[in-house]
């Protein structure tokens, strides 16, 4: 009953086959191999047109390098109150971006709202010198909160972020879970709503460790090589980077692996549903947040049941967290068993 | 005939092995796992003391945070002219460290010597606050010229910084190999011989990618867990760096796979010397290098051998390179087969 | 009729009648002279007790410095949202910290709550490493609002942040106007109260340019001497800062001309709160803040009138800006003539 | 006897009385206000050419500020190995620039040559993105030791940098002393020959605390009001910056003053070569270097003389300092008067 992340689970049987198939021989290391190419090009017809990708180890990597590419250090960045940037990563985005600001924006089950956004740019502009300004959007797509985005919703969002002149990263540490999700293609879901540079995850999804920064104006990259090198996010046996981010889209696995990540979310979210616990906000892809009475969360962590409590300042009107009462969060992910699922809930109907 | 780079090689099979038994089941991500614990605690039993371990995908990660952990922004790093962190890093210590200054010292072979490093601290001690103080020497062991310190002559090193008040860190991406060179311990080696921080690399030995940060003085250790979580190298399925790692240890596999990458590498020198193309600097690792008149260097490469041509300051008197040579760097690895070296040597002869 | 700063005021004539003084002959240059050695011995006779005291030229640098030294990288600062060093540094604190993290706390009239603060620290304490971790808090003496903690509301906040191992920095760009206020020396105001770190402003008050950040613990200040030089804040004819800060202390100077400034806007408050235009937070030291009908606004200025438009979000309960109505911040300083307060009221009442 | 530093020197005394003329009224601060506008329109003239100008209140910040808004984080400086960037700004420029590498090159007498700088550059670009790519030439005009460049010298060494995609600071501290010297107009010595950003001091030539760092590609410097900011070096009282650089040119009063420097400097080191005090590079600007006897330095010491001793690797051949002497460095300026010259003079001769 391991529902404490989705990077708490393995890797997927195929990312496995893939490094072992990736091993025979010799290539060249940093990204000069065949096998980095040819994810290269599987990228850019993936998205559907001409894009730089460059492969790291970890999603901080990924947020902070695509973060400090799209601001200059006097910038602000927008974001959700409780983004993962902004609360889980040690202030990576600020040291890669040299000192830029991290201005979070409030918003029910984790979204933002355009005239939230549209305030708060008025608010980070003008000022000179004196303010940061806002320079750049980021979305988390899935939410901290498990809620997804449209794809209406991010290119309205862009569309405010843009006519201001600000830029827009996506945090798609759960990119597939989203697109499995709305069944949007994954050029919808980006660029073609707005996005300039998309964290693109593979690891939550079932890879080893394997996250991509892509960009899509592929000629401002340029100097995103330097900035991943001194960074230390080049890996050296780079086609083991690709290989298991070639396993991860082949054969849609990605979206297999998420949507049976999504079912089993929204499985849980039922069956606790049916016993009184409801979840807190929607459930929209691989997470589920419900509030368990504190006897309820006692007789789960005895059985062995993992996940961790949260706080949020997110809630809809009308939820209460009384004292002793735990917002639990639940992920499942491409491992997760209905066998879990059945015991967990057994156990939370006591 | 690849000569590249060690990381041109793939993943030993024992260590492919280590990640497929660290795959089933779930397992807290972050470093909070089984698996890193006892790897933890194998550390400290490898080296005979308490000391504080940090595991990271990359040797650049590795090298930045250890040289910020020791040094302040306005603290100088003594380092060999020619040493990777000071020509192959891309300013990554410059950038962990808030701006340090790395400051290249001369030394035949890539090895520094006493006397030069006591000038050089001489040089750049004093005259607060207007100049950068030196604060941290680095020591590459196996050093880029593919000659090894021997424990007297780390120790004399490190005893001539402690007394000038300086931190000493070993770049020990090769570090396997210079132990199995010498036959002398992990623990004489490194803090028995003055070094507070050890890069201790097991990628080019036969690692996926896995490099750990030892730090001696545990206590002084705690900051680092932010410093990695904020460069964005706290790699979240983290049990299989452990589990790379503790494959790399177990058996003494990791010195098994460096003697034969030195063998390797001597009987490559041994059989070109034997041709007339003895190698500039004595062969005490696993990087072979030596000077290929033109035509050798067109045959080698038309024949499909793969290596790098480097240039260097460093040599010994009396070698020239003249026009038209090549400095050729030809680097073994535990994969490394005799009858590469076969080949290779048939086809330099000509 | 120019409120528009204290820093639109020149320069108090016995501060220019010091630099007149402190020109004649040689000496040497940053820091090392008899003017800056007797101003730091001034600075401990002022304040009672041993500390450190490092000259510059601007706020930003003193508030800067200061917090960097308190602070490390992945540190976070607690103050109020509308502090200064938030909103008004362009970044300047996470730029000389590293990429620290500023965290914003509500507070009406500009001022924190030891309440609030305990949660805040609670809010961001743990969930190492991932979260930011709070390291020291910021108080603004007196705050943007124009209000002032006294010595007991300092001393208890204080007590929070060391409760919990935080360090405390006070921003006193107008700590002359406090003192002035409340009768406090500047040691119960500072040190005693449990102030570690102190920018203490002289240009706001009457110098040209300068400003000291004054350390408690001396012993623990000596790398800031680095790291005022490498934030280029090392002044070279440093006899010029020490004059000038020499001249602001000389015969209670700085707080004879706070008290004027701070009577200046008693009085400018008093006579619009007669004319049925109230200032919004207790005007305490030397800034007055108004709700101005527009057509007020316009008559003002077109009479020539000078100040700034500001928005809020720390009004008090009650207090409404309607559309149209401008929140006017209007500051006094040593230069403000009865004349001038008497003008922009005539004016102000149309 | 005070031949320390040119900033051991006071302020000449129409700066101090622009300083007082400036001072009645208020005028908003940071830059706004009609002395600093003059100033920015006296600029453009001054070098014929629209330009984009920052007033900062030390060399370092100038210097830091220009280097960071020409290189990225990433890339190299090209700069004489004892140049002041790279020996006694304690890292100023790597802080400001985000950790940007300083790349020493030799040259006798401070001055860079077009050959070596070729080599260079050479030497520090390709090998992407693992090496730092060279990105900035800096020359010091005056050099650190005491000689100048000629405008056709740093033309062609500006063409080389340009030639390879480098930009080109000139940190002109002395600029005044090299103009002088030469004759040159300041836009034959900066623009016209290549330079992209000067730092133009104005503080050793007889300013209290007054730098600009001069963009000639204004449009290229609309950031440059962030980055000054945010390094805390943005003067509140900004108009007593713009009076101190405006009373320096006034009337070619800088040019004045540093003529009676460089003339002051040539008379010492005649005198001193008439006693076989030969200086040991050519005395070009308002620096004199020269070797003394033990005893002469002594004596010259007990006497009061005030000078600072040096080490340099950039002697001429020939020269040798033995055990004992003192390589004295002996810099004049526009308060030199003519009998401490001779006192010095005759103290030296003994």
């Amino acid at each position: 009953m391991d529902f404490a992340s989705d990077n708490a689970a393995g890797v997927a049987p195929a990312v496995l086959d893939a490094i072992l198939g990736a091993n025979p021989g010799f290539a060249l290391g940093y990204g000069n191999d065949d096998l980095t190419h040819a994810l290269e090009r599987r990228m850019s017809t993936l998205f559907g047109r001409e894009l730089a990708v460059f492969l790291v180890a970890t999603g901080t990597a990924a947020n902070s390098l695509a973060l400090a590419h799209l601001t200059p250090p006097w910038g602000g960045v927008l974001c959700h109150t409780e983004a993962h940037i902004a609360t889980d990563e040690c202030g990576a985005p600020e040291f890669f971006g040299g000192g830029i600001k991290l201005i979070g924006l409030p918003g029910v089950g984790g979204k933002l709202e355009p005239a939230a956004l549209t305030a708060a740019i008025g608010h980070h502009s003008g000022h000179r010198p004196h303010a940061v300004q806002a320079r750049t959007l980021s979305l988390s797509q899935v939410t901290e909160a498990g809620t997804v985005y449209t794809v209406e919703e991010v290119r309205a969002l862009a569309a405010v972020a843009h006519a201001h002149g600000l830029s827009v990263h996506m945090d798609g540490a759960r990119f597939a879970n989203a697109l499995a999700r709305l069944g949007a293609s994954p050029a919808a879901m980006s660029w073609q709503a707005g996005i300039d540079a998309l964290s693109f995850g593979a690891t939550k999804g079932g890879a080893l460790a394997a996250e991509a920064v892509v960009i899509f104006d592929a000629k401002a990259a340029d100097a995103m090589h330097e900035r991943r090198k001194r960074g230390g996010h080049l890996v050296s046996k780079h086609r083991f980077l690709a290989a298991q981010f070639a396993a991860f889209l082949a054969d849609d696995n990605w979206l297999a692996w998420a949507s049976h990540a999504n079912r089993m979310a929204a499985r849980l979210a039922d069956e606790l549903a049916a016993r009184r616990l409801a979840p807190v906000w929607p459930v929209e892809a691989n997470l589920v947040f419900v509030v368990l009475p504190g006897a309820t969360d006692a007789r789960l962590r005895a059985a062995g049941a993992r996940y961790y409590a949260r706080a949020s300042q997110s809630l809809p009107d009308g939820i209460v967290i009384r004292d002793g009462d735990v917002l639990a969060r639940l992920v499942t992910s491409f491992a997760t068993t209905q066998a879990e699922i059945e015991r967990f809930v057994t156990v939370a109907a006591g």
